[in-house]
């Protein structure tokens, strides 16, 4: 069977877009806005080659529905770029595609449209392009002020705790929780159209390369400084336990990226809105600081002193 | 330098969506519909490894113009993923962002947003999606109806002598014009949206695969069977000759791919229309046969004798 049977045969019945067979994909009845983006993940450099091809479907789609959700917006749908070596198996075929099925339907999108084409060595690429469309204004970086709090959804560390765990750097009784954390992110979308459509937030952004680093964008996009507090920057059990016996962790945990939790940043007076809205849609969310005027990420310890990061987040070259 | 202040430098001048910076690049003041799609070209496999960077920008960009002329519509802007080896130069950089900032001048389309990230191995993979919004219906494959008459714009087969060209398969004191025309389509969006915008196409295709191949795809989305006058295919000077020489490479000509030029049916009785529309826009725009009922492409030779190729075009896996 070649490559375009298995297009024909896996993806074909993905609820693709009914105008399939055309050069481009069509949609109609569009909203005031369309938000849109695009992040890549290369074996080997985002995944290990032998991720299971379900697990890679859907942390593929999740990547870029954690970019939507930071927005604030509903997603729609995507298109799928897929760079393929020739010796792909109708396996991987098949159980990525029935991870792209499942992940449609838990989060209401549809497969637009997209290109799959054979690489010249033999590694997997994919490159999605994700839309949605609101007729609300949309979650930015740059509209932090100085006095804001900084919020963070659900906890931070445990995907860079389960990247560690799969280089066998850690280990820990907890493993398959922190395996698990890496491979599956879970996109806060109800969160960012929360915190959106209820003009809570005045900056959002998904963590993706790491904390801090991540925080650093808003305040370079909102010209304001960040003021964090390590003692409340939230943990899971499971990462308590590896701190307690690896202090050292700890830039590892602020600093690692693939959490995929939100930070976003709000007025004091928003703060018993946002612990109500914790408790409604069943999603953690803690302060870990405070915006001020200025240029640094200040970060506090246990002693509130000031410490220093040796480096901010993962560097790569997405923008 | 590392990779990220390379965008900086040379990503960011160009006319980049303002909202830079966000999780997510955003439209706004949309049009009724979303003509959205994606392409991506990867080395060693649709371009050559000593490909000119500015050229390669451009034809990266071109063919995916060359689907949003298919569509009958104005093209917007687009998300440009970038996977590149790490050893890119900052001359890689600075061509091959000329070459976006040239063909975003002239097709009057903006850098919308992206993602860029490095490759575990030694190529380059574009992986562009394009976007263009309207208000009118746009141009199906699925509409064609049997008496329709084919037109073809432009030459056919240029582009694949100029591959051959590349390979040395074929010489020709007229090797630049050819390899010319396989780096540099030119992507046909006046006559695109004319002939949608007056309702002059029941279906358009832009021929990337093979002219045999392409109008292939009319025939099975619109349930009709193709007639195609060998004699009537329109041919450039420099093609003539080449063919007078080797005619065995007809089927060269009528399956190669990378010619970008629009394959559209019409009713006959657009025929003088059509002819005017050629004058006025400066365009050759040549009838090449007719639909009718039926599941086959009958291609005629200079006897009227049905012909049958070895192969229909080029087959990769894109779909």
């Amino acid at each position: 069977m070649n490559e375009f049977n298995y297009i024909k045969k896996y993806i074909y019945p993905l609820d693709y877009n009914s105008l399939i067979g055309n050069d481009a994909a069509q949609i109609t009845n569009l909203q005031d806005k369309l938000i849109i983006t695009k992040d890549i993940l290369v074996e080997k450099v985002h995944f290990f080659s032998n991720h299971n091809p379900k697990l890679l479907a859907k942390k593929s789609l999740r990547v870029n529905l954690s970019d939507i959700a930071s927005m604030g917006v509903k997603p729609y749908g995507y298109l799928l770029g897929l760079i393929l070596p020739s010796n792909i198996t109708e396996q991987w075929w098949k159980k990525f595609t029935s991870g792209l099925k499942e992940d449609n339907q838990q989060f209401n999108i549809k497969l637009i449209g997209g290109d799959t084409t054979q690489n010249n060595n033999n590694s997997i690429i994919i490159s999605i392009t994700i839309l949605g469309f609101t007729n609300h204004s949309s979650l930015e970086r740059s509209k932090a002020t100085a006095g804001d709090y900084i919020y963070i959804s659900g906890n931070i560390g445990d995907a860079a705790l389960g990247l560690l765990t799969y280089h066998n750097i850690i280990k820990s009784q907890n493993c398959h929780y922190f395996k698990n954390k890496y491979d599956l992110p879970n996109p806060r979308l109800d969160l960012g159209l929360y915190i959106n459509n209820n003009n809570i937030a005045s900056s959002c952004i998904d963590i993706s390369d790491g904390l801090i680093q991540d925080i650093e964008h808003i305040c370079q996009s909102s010209h304001v400084e960040a003021n964090i507090y390590i003692n409340k920057i939230p943990l899971s059990k499971e990462a308590k336990i590896i701190l307690n016996n690896n202090p050292q962790l700890l830039e590892t945990i602020l600093t690692g990226g693939d959490d995929y939790e939100l930070a976003f940043t709000s007025h004091p007076k928003n703060d018993i809105k946002i612990k109500d809205l914790s408790s409604k849609i069943g999603i953690k969310i803690t302060q870990i600081g405070y915006l001020s005027n200025g240029c640094n990420i200040n970060i506090y310890d246990h002693n509130n002193q000031k410490i220093t990061l040796k480096k901010k987040g993962f560097q790569h070259f997405s923008n």
